[in-house]
């Protein structure tokens, strides 16, 4: 029979509203054996982007029932302001509304500490640096939140009190979606080997450096810290491995394929040795790498009413058309009907969320110059 | 050889904008024989909307080469307000962002007219009331343009240009989509036999009464002009024809679809004998029709994150669950998951956008006590 | 020593966001003696109008040491959506984002339940009319509140659940303000007499009928029961008094002028023997009427940035000068600066609260052919 | 008599919208005599920004009969996207409301030109170092905007465009507002003489360093240019001047106290010998200075109602009540009126424009540690 794993839940207060009411997130935990890394996951930091909830939703439902090696942290509705405000139809919460700040460059750069750290710490051996440079990232985040109130804005009191979490944890997951959107996954160079252990076609891969985004949060100070000691001379590998994981479109929740991703995260899991999952294993395909660099944002070269044509999450070839773009301004004296092409071998990751650009909109994001993983 | 038909454009001016710029629409006008009904066609008075506007582009297409009885007038980016309001990466444009106020019920009533003009009227035939009353509809809604400039909302300002040009034909055609939605057609009652001219499965009757969009504006006073005769005993046919044409989805363009729609229409003006297109017929459908009466709008009973199972269209079963909805708040000590039934038979017509919902939001809109057309 | 009354707090449960939590208006209580009109008075409905907040915590620091003859029920932040709802810097809570709705226009009209009940009752008595009418509107908007959960729009469901506080009162107050504005009274014609216990110069009488506010709901059962009694001869006073009372400028807290306000309204409650507070007299000032259908909405001719110039809630001549627009786009070609006059005597009660107006966008609102009250 | 110089407009197209047309912007030019130093002021980058379109009309207006030494160059509505863009009653013009990002932040750090221009001219004099690189800067502007069109976003392009006449200039006034704000003036270090020819009490003086904003743009690269030929142990002034002029508070046309901002910017201009205008003299008033790492945001401690009471522009001493906030969601249980003060000496230079805010909004900017200039 198989044993049930308690799961606890913390409700954190991160803000308050205009009419004094708190902000709070929901916090479940499953406690481990002790013996694994410890997970951090999180969901819908940006509002529209709801189904990393669902798949939470079954990671719970799988991680109840399975042997936990390392404790568990899961958080769905990270933005309780982002995931509740709506303008229109649709959720307006990529960005803060009164300030347009993007909610997830809004976290920490701790690479400031290492310097000091490092000289604190000459003769400390791996363990010893792994654990006092986690403690002092909790540390230092913690004394940020506890600092004047006056001193933090409202979303960076969202971002640290998540990234307080986050710091705890060996393996951070955030849970995205794109506009219209493949499946992708946000991939450290150095974790490029962890890669092909989740279900997921289209990998990019990120080099160090900082953007405020909670995955490089989470893994720049590691990355920094480990390069420093290999100017010294020493080897220390990276300690925590922390990913943005694209799960596809925002505003749809689709359970099944919830499962699915559910599915991939815990043959990660089982591959790091987070939990004991062997009949979670990664599905075979052709995964592909892109770096940073070559993330294509192309934006559109004119105003219109856009059809997007080409096939998400596969490679076209150069040539090949991605849109038509319809004006009925000049029906007459224009042409209304315009193809669109790229001119570069390419494989669309993701797509505008509406069919009505202005010259300039963000019309697709496209893998360049990608290869086989 | 077929003869190719001019078709001319003109930019009217409808209104301003704060720094001063005009706000203007095309319109595209073909002339006919002079022997058929002449035609209005709109699209896009919701900003959001704008598949209208490749039906449109696939309707010049084909009218340009088509014999054509009657005048047609095409209209696309009908507000200019709306389809250029974003707020996020959506299209805001079904209200006034300033007022709130949807932009299809700003038009104006004009069945207040019909007693003046009986009693001046007593002794015209059919053909000169009809002609009279068209004459008078164009002359006040151009008295309310030309009325004192503080005296017109900017919503209803372009409204009354827009009323101004439908006025003027025979039958009139609005082209909007609904958020996620299946075709259907908002049909007035006395024009029923109409509706099976339309590829359009599922058609909602429309009784006389006027809430401000554009097809009552213009159905309406004809309608009641018509009920107002027959109470003298006088037999007078409803004029003029008018229709709400729901396309689908908005935030989309879909060319393929699109000159499908354009050929359903295309039928439908054929048998109105405006153009002569004998290869236009109206495809063999079962047809629905449902009372406005009996259009149900169904609330979110909780606020939630919503995975929408209903297919859109199609009559279901009473009991069938619609949608589940999934709320993370509570994983520990409520049930996470929902599923929401519809305790009718219905036909799901459209849903809402956003996969996240208040308590309260409309979930779906559903055709009850539908029957065969 | 002035004795202290007791304050309890409830908080009303009146939705749920899209993350799952509760919607919540705290809702404060003071118990009177049982031998005055009870009375409610709520604030904030529109979410930039939050002075009524300040004027509420102004009346409870006053009357919780105020002998109180009927019960006292006080509701800030009446709407929790609106209050927190930001778009930029500004809190956009005068409609439902979702649908454009109004929150004031929100509440149900009961007027239809009056040819039953009077049908019902043909024997009752004035005072037996009362009550049971009053337990009728309380009875059937909490049938409301039970029915299907998928009937109930968000906005509705809030509007019903303070119309049931509401109902329960014989005097209700709904705190208002305008964009930019002086202070002005929403008054019900067969209540005229009771404006001149405001400290509010400039007010405006409603007919009966019903438009969707809060202030109507309460008046128009009463107003119609009244009228409907007097077509069978018999005479029935209006049983409820319900008043907008607009309190100045939107986006505004200004607790010295709440403490003016809260005095404002104690007088009026003194005046109505709802509370025993003689000290609280109105102020001797000349007061101005103006009938609903002369009160002035007027729309920006043209689009531009606006300087305006009319003083507010005083008498301006015809010819006045109210607003200078400035047309930067064509300085050379046309007139850059426009004055605006108004063509008729009035009060200006309030303008627009953006420098920059579209066409059509409403610049002004005025009294016109107003009288002393 | 007095000449009158000829003013000419030129609209430039800087996007286009979603419906095909173009965005524009008028720009207006007067002729000098060639002998001062050339002049550009821009304003409205921010939608609700309006009051330096009053202040370019005032200018107009003054320069049309003013001998000219320098080409000057005026342009209001320099973002037709922002200033038309509504959400509710105020404009929500401060961001792209796409994509959130501050349409001040989009221009281009041309600094990266520096190294190679420098290896390129390393025996050019003074004067054709001058030449050379403002040529440089218009070609590299020129460059990007004739670059593929996909790879601009709407920001950038309208960003680009306004750049490209402000390269053309030696002096550079862009001008904005504060949300409820005292007038202030952001000043680069080098360029702190001439601060005192505006009639603006409070300084902010600006390192090198480059943030995206107009200013810097302009006169970052000038200055770096300086920097990199000192560490070359060569003198070269840094040759254009750049600020943001801070008018007051945005939503607001005041035609008076533009003419007063028309005359400080003139003694400016005199001051610079562009312009022949003795009888514009910048008033006696004491000036403040602040570093901008002493300029201090003050975000909200707390959600709720705000009071603001700190008198904008002047000093206050240290612990002085800045604003009150008032929470009526606990009137029972918790305080319901706070005082918050500021615990070091400070002038108060702008506040949140609504009276609601989040814990975490900024609610004041603050210059500390200021001095007397």
């Amino acid at each position: 029979m198989t044993a049930v794993n308690a799961i606890t839940q913390e409700n954190i207060v991160v803000g308050e509203i205009a009419n004094g009411l708190p902000l709070t997130i929901p916090v479940y935990r499953l406690k481990g054996q002790g013996n694994g890394p410890s997970v951090y996951i999180q969901a819908n930091m940006h509002g529209a982007e709801v189904q990393g909830n669902a798949v939470i939703y079954q990671l719970l439902e799988q991680l109840k029932q399975l042997p936990l090696l390392g404790d568990i942290t899961l958080v769905p509705y990270a933005n309780p302001i982002g995931c509740n405000q709506k303008s229109g139809e649709f959720t307006l919460g990529r960005f803060d509304p009164i300030t347009g700040t993007n909610w997830n460059r809004m976290y920490h750069d701790h690479t400031g500490l290492i310097e000091c750290f490092l000289q604190a710490q000459q003769n400390a051996d791996e363990q010893e640096l792994k654990a006092q440079f986690k403690a002092l990232l909790i540390e230092q985040t913690q004394n940020l939140l506890d600092g004047p109130a006056y001193s933090l804005t409202t979303g960076k009191r969202i971002a640290l009190n998540l990234q307080l979490l986050a710091h705890q944890a060996d393996i951070v997951l955030d849970l995205h979606t794109g506009p219209i959107s493949a499946k992708h996954l946000y991939c450290p160079l150095y974790a490029k080997a962890s890669a092909r252990y989740f279900d997921i076609q289209n990998v990019l891969l990120i080099p160090e450096g900082f953007g405020g985004a909670m995955d490089e949060a989470c893994f720049s100070p590691w990355w920094q810290l480990s390069l420093a000691l290999a100017a010294q001379g020493r080897t220390f590998p990276v300690a925590v491995e922390a990913f943005t994981v694209e799960l596809g479109s925002q505003e749809k929740i689709d359970l099944a394929e919830a499962k699915r991703d559910a599915a991939s995260i815990l043959s990660y899991l089982n591959y790091k040795e987070a939990i004991v999952a062997g009949n979670y294993q990664p599905a075979t395909m052709t995964r592909y790498g892109c770096y940073l660099k070559d993330y294509l944002a192309f934006y559109s070269p004119m105003g219109g009413m856009v059809e997007y044509t080409a096939p998400l999450g596969e490679p076209i070839p150069a040539g090949t058309t991605i849109a038509h773009i319809l004006r009925m301004e000049q029906y007459l004296s224009e042409q209304p009907l315009h193809s669109i092409k790229i001119d570069t071998p390419a494989i669309p990751i993701l797509h505008f969320a509406s069919a009505s650009v202005n010259q300039g909109t963000e019309l697709y994001k496209f893998f360049t110059h990608y290869f086989e993983l």
